[in-house]
């Protein structure tokens, strides 16, 4: 059975347990990440934990483990779960204690939770064939660029998604796409220039977003990062989404019509690959 | 020690746990709702249950118990923690499954939680005094209109409220006052008129609310149902919240400046008296 950490144990996950009075649990307060383990190894982790950390100060959450503390429970997991390839998911709350809206004492343990899941994210079907998706209104807070536990939103598109047949629904905002149900959201224009939303509190700061971007640049493709529509989204040669756990997927169709020739793109292929031998490379 | 009841079974609140994989932990996919308990009886039960089934069928998330299953529950928590001024806090989620933004299948057994609090709603300090709010920007998603734990802003903005010295925040979008951080926001004109936002997805659609709104047109006040601006409700003769645990609750000041006199109105103390009469009436 799956090992799960909680709060300073690892337990069985039937045994994963918190209180009722966790704050994760009645306010939605807590924050996460879901790093990418390739060959046993994690992806960008230095990168996770950075963000995280910004998650915590933007709610001012105290939290007083460190970055190798971090680590070791994460390998440790790993390990344990003997996972290959997968993620180490990471979520932590500002703990128990009697409903309020108003915080906890700053002295009030977190709560801090991780497990794995092991699944063949390189050989995975969908960013073979490309994935379907629909656009969908951005209903959510204005502060998606804090990494919170308010998936609700994203979580009911996506399921919007499934309902019509496609794999994913992208968020639009006053016509402007933000980005994916969990992933940035990408195109390249018929000159070949990648065009992706600049980062705001719109939409997460996404790490492989940025590693991409950067491999983009050294390609020495252009890149333009400001907001596209969803019409220049549909008049795109390629599009792709870019996440910790889909690396770079290529999005072939869009509210039912074909981008491009309706196959995963050139541009698309070759920074999936570029991603992923630099990930390999670079995983600790 | 205070018993809280967990999916069928009634534990001391130590032990009242979940699994770190519910829906409500990482996701947010979960709905409450609060009871004011009077003299040991529910306040306006069935309209809380009425308004539990619309977030419900709004999230699709399936729920087999009966009004009269939940009934019992909280009369069964509100005797046994000997409850006769406070109230039942109920959630429910779509249950524990391995992480994923689809859905578990339906028969995924809804995780269902609730405990009492004990507190002294009526004889209240703020509400004698009056609350003194601060107005912040809403940022919260747009369907609030569903009452899920999706309560990560406005808790941040009530603690934003604290730091400066006040009790409470008023959210605001484009000018105009949504609501209260967890209640209702009403202003009373210079010609005794109830200003108060009209229904939409952009408030919770109170309980309390429509009760007062109720007794005010008993009383032949007149009420106005839009939105109003900060600058209006600046220059109200009269503020006041209305939700479950706070009643009919003065507002005396708004962002450092008095509201009318800064004292709490003859309309709101009229219609708090009426409320809490009415309710005590009508509690089961």
């Amino acid at each position: 059975m799956r090992q799960v950490y909680v709060s300073g144990s690892y337990l069985p996950e039937s045994e994963a347990r918190i209180s009722v009075f966790d704050r994760g649990f009645l306010f939605a307060d807590g924050v996460y990440e879901v790093t990418l383990v390739l060959d046993g190894k994690l992806v960008d982790f230095a990168s996770h934990m950075a963000r995280l950390r910004r998650s915590l100060r933007e709610l001012d959450m105290p939290f007083s483990l460190t970055e190798a503390d971090l680590l070791k429970i994460h390998r440790e997991l790993i390990g344990r779960n003997n996972v290959s390839e997968g993620l180490v998911y990471l979520q932590i709350t500002r703990g128990a204690a009697d409903r309020d809206f108003i915080f906890p004492t700053r002295d009030t343990p977190n709560t801090v939770v991780l497990f794995t899941q092991e699944k063949a994210f390189v050989e995975n079907p969908v960013a073979i064939r490309g994935q379907h998706v629909i656009t969908v209104e951005d209903l959510r807070w204005r502060r998606c660029d804090i990494k919170t536990v308010q998936l609700l939103y994203p979580s009911m598109a996506k399921m919007q998604a499934k309902s019509r047949g496609a794999d994913d629904a992208w968020l639009v905002r006053d016509g402007y796409v933000t980005e994916g149900s969990s992933n940035n959201a990408h195109i390249v224009t018929s000159d070949g220039t990648i065009v992706t939303r600049d980062l705001s509190s719109d939409i997460l700061h996404g790490i492989t977003r940025a590693v991409v971007l950067q491999c983009a640049s050294e390609l020495h493709l252009r890149v333009e990062e400001r907001p596209f529509t969803v019409v220049e989204a549909r008049l795109a040669t390629e599009a792709f989404s870019t996440s910790s756990s889909g690396l770079v997927n290529p999005v072939v169709r869009m509210d039912g019509a074909p981008i491009g020739n309706g196959l995963p793109g050139v541009v698309t292929r070759r920074l999936r690959q570029i991603y992923l031998d630099r990930s390999r490379a670079s995983a600790i």
